[in-house]
């Protein structure tokens, strides 16, 4: 999403350096220097406002969450929902989802989180999509062997292009609904502030897939 | 769907033995006999009540169109419309879809259509579902290479399923719409009886999948 510069987003960043990395290339192979327990991380990609990571990483003290969001202005709304929280299982990253297998190492990731991503509903911005090929290959590069990429969206044109290029790329399907609000796999779902806003206008589509492990190696 | 009885299915049938076949395997290496023209051969398994594919024969003439369609009250209704055109490129095959590699030859078939077939919705009965893997074997053994299956369907939990078992099997998914009527490619679809009386309680799901080459060498 799209929101207003926010004046106070550099000092408070500044103010908060605990809870937010500018530098990730410099945090290769040393994140868990970043939290107080040595447990599986799991990232957010184009985390936006931080509910979503926020409470996750409440309900999992066992694992390690890393929110990544490329605007400023909303990762610093973010770092103010989480600086208001005692939580050290979870760190947000300022910089473009594209280049995470330029601070994660190989298989150092136990699940890539994908919550209601910039559609980019034009065909000439389709490589802009955080489910591209070429997004595709840096997740595949991060992932751990069958740790699954857990994707949500209420845009239809997103979700069918997703479905078809996550088959095309070779992946395994583990899950897919098309109204995850009324399955029942929904008993366990944490929104984002988006999907508590939009939910009621259509549905909410969700997939869980997973890279093939003969094609990884 | 299920049809009350029809008294008069069985003479019908026999009067019009010329449009409908009751023994396909006797007709296996031979269907090219019940046409006028030799040309490609497009099967929809689960006919029902026969609006799609004596549409599709109008709109083809250049290809040969089979109806499969288990219920002989169901297939007399289809015989019924048929024996009232004038189509010489359509015939119906009264028996069950998942014989369809004991009457047809190997890569015999250019498309299979499947058309809002029964969900069986229970999942002890997700075999008898036409898109579970035990059809997907046959419908692989019939199909011509690079031929697609043609997939419609309102029923959301079918849909799910047959996303997951597609890409399971290794298939390849061409297309997938999860709106069609609110779709660019509507404009060519050919409606069922049932999708025209159904398509505005929700959205109609279709997806065009292909089996991969490479797996049935």
């Amino acid at each position: 999403m799209r929101v207003r510069n926010k004046p106070w987003a550099d000092d408070f960043i500044k103010e908060h350096s605990d809870y937010i990395v500018e530098d990730p290339e410099n945090w290769l192979g040393k994140w868990s220097q970043k939290f107080s327990k040595n447990q599986p991380i799991h990232v957010e990609i184009g985390m936006g406002k931080g509910k979503f990571i926020i409470e996750m990483a409440k309900k999992f003290p066992n694992i390690n969450f890393i929110g990544v969001e490329i605007q400023k202005s909303v990762i610093a709304l973010a770092l103010k929902k989480l600086a208001s929280e005692e939580l050290n299982n979870v760190i947000l990253v300022h910089t473009d989802g594209a280049g995470v297998n330029t601070f994660f190492n190989h298989h150092e990731i136990s699940t890539i989180y994908l919550n209601f991503s910039d559609p980019w509903p034009k065909k000439r911005h389709a490589k802009r999509r955080l489910t591209s090929p070429k997004f595709l290959d840096s997740y595949a590069e991060v992932l751990k062997e069958d740790a699954p990429i857990v994707f949500k969206t209420d845009n239809r044109g997103l979700f069918e292009y997703s479905l078809v290029t996550f088959n095309n790329y070779g992946m395994h399907f583990e899950y897919v609904s098309l109204d995850l609000h009324n399955s029942p796999e929904n008993e366990d779902n944490v929104e984002t502030e988006y999907e508590n806003k939009f939910s009621k206008k259509g549905p909410i589509y969700k997939a869980i897939v997973k890279f093939d492990n003969k094609k990884e190696d």
